[in-house]
C-alpha cells in the first residue's frame, strides 16, 4: 500500500491506493437471472427483451439472460434475447449437467455459465456428491461446452465457504478442461473485503485464465467485496441493477461501476449517463422500489435539505457532493429539498430561479413558514413554497390560479364501473364532465384532464404514490408530473388520507403551476 | 495479513483476517440528527422521544439527539431526551461556535459533538476561514466544552478530502485542548476501504485518544469503510438506522453491527434481536420505506424463492444463508416465497406445515399452477397457494369460504364524507351495512370489519400498499394482516387497478383463511 494523490488535486483528496492488475474491468450483468430470483420478482417475456435491450444500451459486456432448463418459457426468452443482435454477449446458466447445457445450446447463447457447489455444507446437503465427484462433474461439463465451441464461464458455488486448497484444485481442473473464465461467488454474502481480497489473490496466483467475482449483499459488503477482488486481480465483476437478487441481493451495478470509474480510475464500457434511466426501467418492471437513499440512482443521491449542505452546494457543488461523481455523469439531477432544515440560501435560489426577488424581510418570513411546516413533520413541495411566497409577497408573486376544483365526486365498487364527476373553473368559466377509469383515481384524473383543454394542452406524465405502511387511515402521498406541449414539466405532491382527493389535488396544483410558467 | 480460520469450522469458512486493535466497538447512533437530515424526513417531538427510547432498548452507547442551535423546537427535543433517564449517553451537535455549544449546555446533554470543516474546498466556499483560523476555532470550542466538564467529541468535517498532514495537526490541537474522542468523517462518501484504513492508521499512530469514524454511502461503501477504520484502530462507529442521512445516507447500524459480530467476532453492546423491530419503528416514523433487499432487516433478507435455494434451506438453513447470521439473531423470520422459481420441496413444506398431505401427483399439479401464475409476472401469496391446492385436491383441502363479498359500493369526493356500503354473506347469512372513513379504502375496510362479527372477532392489524410508479392505471398491490382473538394472524395480498377493490379483496381473503385456521 502506498500513499498517492489523484483525482482533482485542487480540493485535496488523499487516497491510499493499491496497484490494480487490470485497467479495464468487464461488467457481467445478471439482472435477468439473479435479479429475477428476487423473491416476488418475475419478468414477462416482453419485459425480458426490453431489459436486455436497455442493458445493451447501458454498455454491459455480458448479460446472463436466464436459466434455460428451468422452464420452456425461460428457454424461449433466452433464445429471443440471443437473436436480438445485441452488442453484448448473451450468456445462459447451466448446472454441471448435460441437459442444462443442452438447453443453453438450444437457446443459441453466445456463452455458457456452468456452476457447481464446492463448499462442504452445500455439497453434503444439496447435491450429495463427494469432493472428487464434484471435480469430475465440473470437468465433464466444461469439456462438453468447449466441444460445442462456446466460451465457458465456470463458477464454484459458495466459493467463500469452500476449503481454499480444494477450491484451487477445482479451478485448476476447470481451467485445464478449457474454462475461459473462473468465477468466485460469495453465494451467501459472508466475505469481508479483506477476506475477498485474500481469497482472490490466492486464486489469481494459481490460475492463468481471467477471474470473475460474484458477491451477495447479506452484510452490505457486496460492492466493497467486488472492488477488493478487483484490487487482487479479478477481471470481471458480476452485478445486478438495483442490487436485485436472492435475499439482500447482489452487488449493485451502478455502485460498482461508479466506484471503479471515480475512485479507482479504472475503465469499463458502461455509459454511465444511462444509469438512472436503466435503474428506473428495472424498478418499474421488477416492482421493487428504489429506496430514496439508494446510492448513485436513488431520488436523494444528489438532494440537499439542511441549511449548511444546501448553502455549500449552491456556492460550489463539490463542497457537499462527492465531486468525483456528479449528477450529470449518471443521468441524475441535483435537487434542493425544502423542510425544517432549509436555510435562507436555498429558498432564495429557488425563488430567484423562478424570477421572484423577495426582500430580505420577505425572505425571512417565507423561511420561517417553510420551517414551521417542516417542524410538523411535513414534506415541503415547490407548490407549498410558492403558496407561502404568494401569501408573504402578495399578489405580485403569482397570477390567480387558472384552475379551481369546485366539485369532485367519485364512485366505485364491484358492480359499478369506476366513475368520476368533476366541476372545475378554468380561466373563470365553469366546466363539468365525467369519465370512467380502471379505478377511482384513474377516473378522477382523466375527468380533470378532459376538462382542462385549450391551446396549450397539459398531460399527466407521471404518477407516483408512496407506499403506505401502518393502517388504512394513513396519509396517502401522491406525486404527479404534468407536461405541456412546449415540453415544460412541473411536479407537485399532495398528501391526504383520501387517495382520490390527494391525486386530484396534486394534479390541479401541478397544472396551475405549469400554467404560470407557460405564460412567461 | 494472515490466513486464519474461525466461525463455524465444520462448514469450512476460510477468512483472511487482520488483527483488530479494539475488541469492543462503541456504537454512536445519529439517526435523530443525520437521519433527520434525510431530505423529506422530519420527526415530531413525540416521535423523537420514542426513537430515543427505542435506540436505548437496542443498546447503543451514545445517541446524537439533535443540533440544539438549529431551532427552539430542536433544543426542546434534545432537552427532553436528555431527561428521559436513558442508559446511553445523550449527545448534542455544535459547530465550533460558542452559541451552538451554549445551546447544547442549555439542553442538558451528556456530551458535546463539535465539528468544523477542515478540507480546503469546504473551508474556502462555506466557512471562509484560513487553515490557522480553523485550528484556533477548534481549540477554543473544545476548551470551552471541557471547561463545562462535559465529554467532547471533535469532528474534522470532510476529513477524507483534507490534506492529511493538516488533518493530523488539527486533531493533535483538539486532543491537546482536551477532546476525548476524535472523529474522521467521510462527509461526501468518497473513501474506499483501502483509503479509509490508510487514513485511520495514520491518525491512529499520531494521537492518543480514541478514534471514531463517520461514513457516508455515496458509492455504497459506508459499511465497508467503517469496518476498514475499525481494522485500523477506530474505537467508535457512527451510524444511522436504515442508512438514513443526507444524499445516499450514512453507514447502516444493522449492517455494521452484524458484520462486527458475525464476520469480525468483535463485541458491541447492541441487542441484535431488536434490530428488525427498531428498523420498522424508524421506517414508520421517517416515511422512508425499507427496501425488501435491504441487508439484515429487509423483508427479503431471509426469504427464498428459487427451487435450488429453497430446497437447500429446507434441508439445512446454512446452505443458502450466511449461517453466521440467522433470522433469530436479528429478530427476523425465514420465509419461503412462492413464484415461478418455486421448487417442489418448498410447496410440500408449506402445505405439510398446514396439515395438508398432497400426493405426489397432486403436488406436481399444484407446482405447475404456481409456476404458471409466476410466469405471468405475478406474486404468489399464501392465499393463492391454498386456492390452487383446493382446486387440485378438491373439497378435502378446505371448507367452503365463510365470507363472500356480494356487493361493494364506495363513494368519495370533496363535498361528501367517504362512505362504503357492503353486502356480505357470512356463514350463509346475508348482512348489509355502511360505514364512513377518512378515505374510500378506510370506509370500505371498516364496513367489512363491522359485518364480520361473532364469537371470534377478526381485526385488521396491518395494511400496506406497495408504491405505485408509472401511471394512474398501474396495478395497486395491497397486503393486509388480520388477527383473531386467539392471536392467530394471517396475511393476504390482492392486486387490482382499483385500490379500493384490491383492499377489500385482500381483507376478505385473509379473513376466510383465518377462519379456516381458527376452526382447527
Amino acid at each position: 500500500m502506498r500513499r498517492t494523490r489523484y483525482c482533482d488535486f485542487t480540493w485535496g483528496i488523499v487516497f491510499y491506493s493499491v496497484e490494480i492488475p487490470n485497467k479495464t474491468i468487464e461488467i457481467f450483468d445478471t439482472t435477468l437471472r439473479d435479479g429475477e430470483q428476487t423473491p416476488g420478482v418475475s419478468f414477462t417475456h416482453e419485459k425480458k427483451l426490453e431489459i436486455a435491450r436497455q442493458l445493451d444500451r447501458l454498455g454491459v459486456n455480458i448479460i446472463e439472460a436466464g436459466f434455460p432448463i428451468s422452464s420452456a418459457g425461460e428457454k424461449e426468452a433466452v433464445k429471443d434475447i440471443s437473436r436480438l443482435g445485441l452488442n453484448c454477449i448473451v450468456c445462459g446458466l447451466a448446472r454441471v449437467v448435460k441437459a442444462d447445457i443442452d438447453a443453453c445450446l438450444d437457446a443459441d447463447v453466445g456463452m455458457v455459465h456452468t456452476f457447481v457447489s464446492t463448499s462442504d455444507i452445500q455439497r453434503e446437503h444439496t447435491i450429495k456428491k463427494s469432493r472428487e465427484e464434484v471435480v469430475a462433474m465440473a470437468v465433464e461439463a466444461v469439456e462438453y461446452i468447449k466441444r460445442h465451441g462456446l466460451p465457458c464461464l465456470f463458477s464454484a458455488m459458495d466459493a467463500t465457504r469452500t476449503d481454499v486448497d480444494y477450491l484451487i484444485k477445482v479451478f485448476k481442473a476447470a481451467e485445464d478442461a478449457g474454462a475461459d473464465i473462473l468465477n468466485i461467488p460469495d453465494t451467501v454474502g459472508v466475505a469481508s473485503p479483506v477476506s475477498m481480497k485474500g481469497l482472490t489473490a490466492e486464486v489469481y496466483k494459481n490460475v492463468r485464465v481471467p477471474i470473475a467475482v460474484h458477491c451477495h449483499n447479506d452484510f452490505g459488503l457486496a460492492v466493497a467485496n467486488s472492488l477488493a477482488a478487483v484490487e487482487a486481480g479479478a477481471k470481471q465483476v458480476q452485478v445486478t441493477m438495483n442490487s436485485l437478487g436472492e435475499r439482500a441481493g447482489n452487488a449493485d451495478l451502478a455502485q460498482v461501476v461508479m466506484s471503479l470509474h471515480s475512485i479507482y480510475g479504472v475503465r469499463t464500457t458502461i455509459r454511465t449517463r444511462h444509469l438512472v434511466e436503466t435503474a428506473r426501467v428495472i424498478e418499474r418492471f421488477s416492482g421493487i422500489p428504489i429506496s430514496p437513499t439508494q446510492p448513485v440512482v436513488g431520488a436523494n443521491a444528489f438532494s440537499h435539505e439542511s441549511g449548511i449542505h444546501s448553502h455549500g452546494v449552491i456556492e460550489e457543488s463539490k463542497t457537499f457532493e462527492p465531486g468525483i461523481m456528479t449528477p450529470e455523469m449518471v443521468g441524475h439531477q441535483r435537487r434542493l429539498v425544502l423542510g425544517k432544515h432549509t436555510g435562507k440560501h436555498a429558498v432564495k435560489k429557488i425563488l430567484n430561479d423562478s424570477g421572484l426577488e423577495p426582500t430580505e424581510a420577505e425572505l425571512n418570513a417565507i423561511l420561517e413558514r417553510v420551517k414551521a411546516l417542516g417542524d410538523k413533520g411535513k414534506k415541503v413541495t415547490d407548490v407549498d413554497l410558492y403558496a407561502i411566497t404568494e401569501a408573504v409577497m402578495g399578489e405580485v408573486a403569482h397570477a390567480e390560479k387558472r384552475i379551481v376544483l369546485d366539485e369532485l365526486s367519485v364512485m366505485t365498487g364491484n358492480m359499478v364501473t369506476p366513475t368520476a364527476t368533476v366541476r372545475l373553473t378554468v380561466d373563470g368559466k365553469q366546466y363539468v364532465g365525467a369519465m370512467t377509469g380502471v379505478g377511482p383515481v384513474d377516473a378522477a384524473l382523466k375527468a380533470v384532464e378532459s376538462l382542462v383543454n385549450g391551446p396549450n394542452r397539459m398531460r399527466l406524465r407521471e404518477f407516483r404514490m408512496e407506499a403506505i405502511t401502518g393502517g388504512s387511515d394513513a396519509l396517502a402521498e401522491v406525486m404527479v408530473g404534468v407536461e405541456d406541449d412546449k415540453g415544460h414539466m412541473v411536479t407537485a405532491r399532495a398528501a391526504r388520507e383520501d387517495i382520490v382527493r390527494a391525486s386530484v389535488e396534486a394534479l390541479v396544483n401541478a397544472m396551475n403551476r405549469l400554467s404560470t410558467i407557460s405564460k412567461k
